[in-house]
């Protein structure tokens, strides 16, 4: 497999209609733009007041002394659109055999029937590269250019999915489980056999990774206690030591379901609060990702705001597991940045776009209850505020803001070409599965619609190319 | 375009793996088994006790005297199944344009702002021509069988839909909205200029549904009080008449939104409630579809019962609309008969099998509500239930359980081919697009969670054919 640290080794130039987050409530388009992505994969040039897409690409052209040979050119059809690749900051890639799988369970029982006996098979390094594999192509297929992965407690079938993502060319940021705690939450078969080896195995994948990447240009570690429930005081305190070694980041789950808040209660019967347990380790930090947040108080919204840590919103994982309606607007309100989780296979969809619209619904829910207009319509999320939370907002989340979630010249170009179906178009090709989306000529005009359809009915047969750092990444050029 | 009415010429067997709902609570699976249809399109043969699917071929010809060159033969490959048809019981064709475009709108904005200016579109009987044929094929396409539709007022815009569903070989109900009461409910444009033209034109709609298939056999007229907001005394009770003459069913809207539900009780003061409005009219008959039925109080739940009128639970709609949430399991408990429907476009997606995943989304949000354990399992609804709804639930709700909605002898085969991928297979077609669930080697043996994985990540690319009455619809043989 050829490198993919090594970004596409040509200048590219993308030209027509580009779309992202300007703020979290609105989207900016673009039209007849042209964007120019170097050879290291960064945007260096933008042209966006330009009449029409010709004088654009000529301008930024000359602008920047390119020649047109030297330079591929990606230009949109209609019915096409740029927008900035998305950002899972919460997905179990171990987990990816079950989704879909619940019975009629809720987390606790979930864990046990479902997930630890699938975690297990990850013993077997050809089970992991198959399932990796898989995952990573399957989320990069949906145009997730960023993933923060949870694995299992092994450390080869860690290290693989590492070298998964690095070669498939897919930003990630790659976390063994610790889980280290007797009992339920940590069956024998899976569970670190003490907090010591719980660090080592963990200091074996970051060796791993420091020697495929030592720059993390595309892959990371991350520090990752499963839970409050399956780690020890020990291993905990032990991964706050090398977050503040190694600046690491961190991922773990917070407050995702009213029975495992209780048990966390009966767990730390000190602490004083779920997010407390975290912060009495060291875990809440700047660089801390806290998966659900779904029944934070305004004490623990207050602390988790003091530290600066994050929140990944996992609206698909919270209403198939029936765990709760998190308040995306509520943690807004509260200053802490929010992005999406994909969370599979709590989440039954490897789709951060299917993530954005259960994030529009589960804010419908919420609003559902609120005691007056005004607070009706402050609840609900926008597409423009879901999308928002799928690319700049994950960003954030995943302390990339300087260098990925939009178009701004020195980003890098993560980025995903959309394209939806133009009733009346492609005569030639009517036979060709072109997706759900269907534009009809007065659509056309309205770019606010068109994003909306495609947000409420897209899939991942609309996105036609991912690219990372300037790289094409899906389909994969032959 | 060849007629539909006219069903396969030839014979047909079906072999390998066949689900379908044996009660509101279970799936049966028929694995290894044949079913045998005639030229009718109508199951002749059953043989699902057999050893191996050899056999039950072999048996079943021997059983009918049917000779194998005169039958064409269906085998499930791995990872196949057929499944019975879906039944959409509340669609507006004439909204297909603007799928997925809400704005920030609940219910009245959104009929005002986006739904009423689509549907004077439809004065124009080209456009009309493109919105129903790619509508009709797209729900063909996700595998609906049947499907109740509204249109607008216009009577030749509304014939055209019939033509269309006659001749691409839906099961159809089509049904011109009456629309003539003042108000802002029923925009000058749109309007049925008086009752009586109203009623005219419905009877038009129906004459020429007469003559395009005398016996209603694919497609029939249903009569459509769009809702009680939009329609005089005087038109609902000359429907109601039309119903007692001529049998037709009747769809309407009812307690969708608690504004719109003021509303009715503000215009019709003395009525009691909203289901009783309906009832004064005549409307509640055991042939009425009553879509949304969201908010309806114990007493016109039971005035529904008492009338045997059926519902039609719009999860996709409820929820983008923040209309609210509706109970399946309080209704089944009031022994009321319910299906699923997209309501397109309230509902943002033109697929049954989202509206089932959403059935069960909103069961899990009505769940978080419960009070205690056992009353959160009794309202979250499983795959077997939403697919019972999405199948012969629907089948009830239209009048058809006797034709469609199982696997029966007598039954019409009205069904579609799924088929999900086996992860290592289809080497050779390894680019091309098998849709998003993945089985693995080890899921194979589990039914169970096979249909679980097509319920949560399934879409039209899992639907490999359809067939109504027989006659393969989608893809449409060249």
């Amino acid at each position: 497999m050829e490198s993919s640290s090594k970004p596409s080794s040509r200048k590219s130039l993308m030209l027509g209609n580009f779309v992202h987050s300007q703020t979290p409530d609105e989207l900016k388009f673009f039209l007849d733009a042209a964007i120019a992505v170097d050879e290291r994969g960064k945007i260096v040039g933008i042209d966006d007041d330009s009449a029409d897409v010709h004088t654009a690409k000529k301008q930024l052209l000359c602008r920047l002394r390119w020649h047109e040979h030297d330079v591929d050119v990606y230009s949109c059809k209609r019915g096409q659109f740029f927008f900035p690749g998305f950002i899972d900051t919460h997905v179990h890639a171990s987990q990816y055999p079950i989704v879909g799988v619940f019975g009629e369970s809720t987390l606790i029982h979930w864990l046990q029937t479902y997930v630890f006996p699938c975690e297990e098979r990850f013993s077997d390094e050809k089970v992991a590269q198959q399932v990796y594999t898989a995952c990573v192509q399957r989320t990069l297929a949906h145009g997730t250019t960023t993933a923060a992965y949870y694995t299992t407690t092994h450390v080869a079938a860690t290290n693989l999915l590492a070298k998964i993502c690095f070669h498939l060319g897919q930003r990630a940021f790659i976390g063994r489980v610790c889980m280290d705690r007797d009992g339920d939450l940590s069956p024998e078969c899976l569970r670190d056999p003490s907090s010591q080896e719980a660090l080592s195995r963990t200091s074996k994948v970051i060796e791993f990774i420091d020697d495929l990447d030592p720059d993390y240009d595309l892959v990371s570690p991350i520090l990752t206690p499963r839970f409050a429930l399956s780690c020890t005081p020990k291993a905990m305190d032990g991964l706050s030591k090398m977050h503040c070694k190694l600046h690491l980041p961190i991922q773990t789950h917070i407050s995702e379901n009213p029975l495992e808040i209780k048990d966390v209660a009966d767990m730390y019967p000190n602490a004083g609060s779920y997010a407390k347990v975290y912060d009495t380790y060291g875990l809440l930090t700047p660089k801390t990702i806290l998966g659900h947040s779904v029944h934070l108080s305004e004490g623990e919204a207050r602390l988790i705001r003091e530290r600066k840590s994050k929140v990944s919103h996992c609206p698909c994982s919270n209403s198939a597991l029936g765990s709760g309606e998190a308040r995306v607007r509520w943690l807004w309100d509260r200053d802490i940045d929010v992005g999406l989780g994909t969370d599979m296979s709590g989440g039954y969809s490897p789709s951060i776009l299917e993530a954005a619209r259960q994030a529009v619904l589960v804010s419908r829910h919420l609003a559902m209850k609120a005691p007056d207009e005004e607070t009706r319509k402050k609840v609900n999320l926008s597409v423009a505020q879901v999308l928002y939370l799928a690319t700049r907002g994950g960003a954030k989340v995943v302390g990339l803001e300087d260098k990925v979630g939009g178009f701004e010249v020195g980003k890098d170009w993560d980025a995903q070409l959309v394209g939806l179906h133009v009733v009346g178009d492609h005569k030639e090709g009517r036979h060709k599965d072109h997706g759900n989306v269907d534009l009809f000529e007065w659509d056309l005009c309205n770019w606010k619609d068109i994003v909306a359809k495609w947000m409420y009915n897209g899939d991942d047969r609309n996105t036609k190319i991912v690219w990372v750092k300037g790289r094409q990444v899906h389909p994969r050029p032959c």
